[in-house]
């Protein structure tokens, strides 16, 4: 494999999917770090040589430039035992994929971002007109997470998979976004499960 | 395979990718259509049966039941020429897919739902106070992929993918949501390249 970089804010969740993937799959990646509240994703280089879309994660695979978290972990676990096998399966795992960068993440890891990053204080009158709407979107995100993990003990095809890194990066810190993760106990169960995997790193 | 049901709703986008791909892989699916203006997909029976997230598009495959439509997309084209083999390509395929569900799905479909289906009148006025930064965001999507289809036929691996017909969808019906697409011409010279596929399908 060419060698990887990681272009990443390392109190980022979707960037420590890929670290967390990357550790699970035994390979080596390169960090560089980007202060995102300065807005160094958002310079002419960074724009031009990195992401036209300005945000972090990107994963630097030789010359190549892959954004997107989902995208750089199912590239890292190509033909690893952490995508299924079987095809309803592996598509089950990508809904889990999808279903948090639209669900999950817009409303948990925002008010995350927004709670403990930017400050109660600095929030726009749009930021701050939204909170209510994106605190019912996750507190729902999280309570369907809790009925499906009562029922299977990881998210897709019963056994871990890239489907439980992506969803584990926020829902473990779904407490600093304002949720009581208390009142999940099957995420709170999971969220060990997950934790106790062979060669797990935390954030 | 097993037999296929599509549950959705005829104008939505992201039932539409679901079709595409089914014509262009040459699948048969049943089509059931659930009245979302009227809150059919928040039944009890929908939750309880097809999908406990209360969206549509869900494609059934038996008595299996797989949400999100980037994940119905690509169980469809699994195997077929519509994923490329090249790792890297097929993820920077997956990386278009993740990227229209977060950058221009919330920013371009939404306004599309608002004005031409709910109705500039009857928006809440959370709904209301958000339109003009998705107006920006939407925008700046379209830029993204216009300078990126400047310089390539297809989003990725320069051939018809997965993500070419994900992200058609939407855009091709931008217009719809207050977008001029002639202010793209790359874009509009790839929707026309898409159209002209064979095995194309209308929405």
């Amino acid at each position: 494999m060419s060698k990887l970089i990681l272009h990443e804010y390392a109190q980022s969740g979707n960037c420590y999917k890929i670290r967390l993937t990357a550790a699970h799959v035994g390979v080596a990646i390169e960090r560089r770090d980007y202060d995102i509240m300065a807005g160094a994703t958002r310079s002419p280089a960074f724009l031009a040589s990195v992401n036209p879309n300005g945000r972090i994660p990107v994963l630097q695979i030789g010359d190549d430039f892959l954004p997107e978290s989902g995208a750089a972990c199912l590239y890292l676990a190509d033909g690893s035992p952490l995508i299924p096998h079987d095809r309803f399966d592996r598509a089950d795992m990508l809904h889990w994929m999808f279903w948090e960068q639209y669900n999950h993440e817009p409303n948990i890891a925002t008010l995350r971002f927004w709670h403990a990053f930017v400050g109660e204080d600095r929030l726009s009158d749009l930021q701050r007109v939204q909170v209510p709407a994106k605190q019912a979107a996750g507190a729902a995100a999280l309570a369907l997470m809790d009925a499906h993990l009562a029922k299977t003990p990881f998210l897709a095809a019963g056994r871990f998979s890239v489907a439980d890194i992506a969803l584990y990066a926020y829902t473990h810190v779904a407490d600093e976004g304002g949720f009581a993760l208390r009142q999940y106990p099957a995420v709170t169960a999971w969220l060990a499960r997950v934790a106790a995997q062979p060669n797990h790193i935390p954030m």
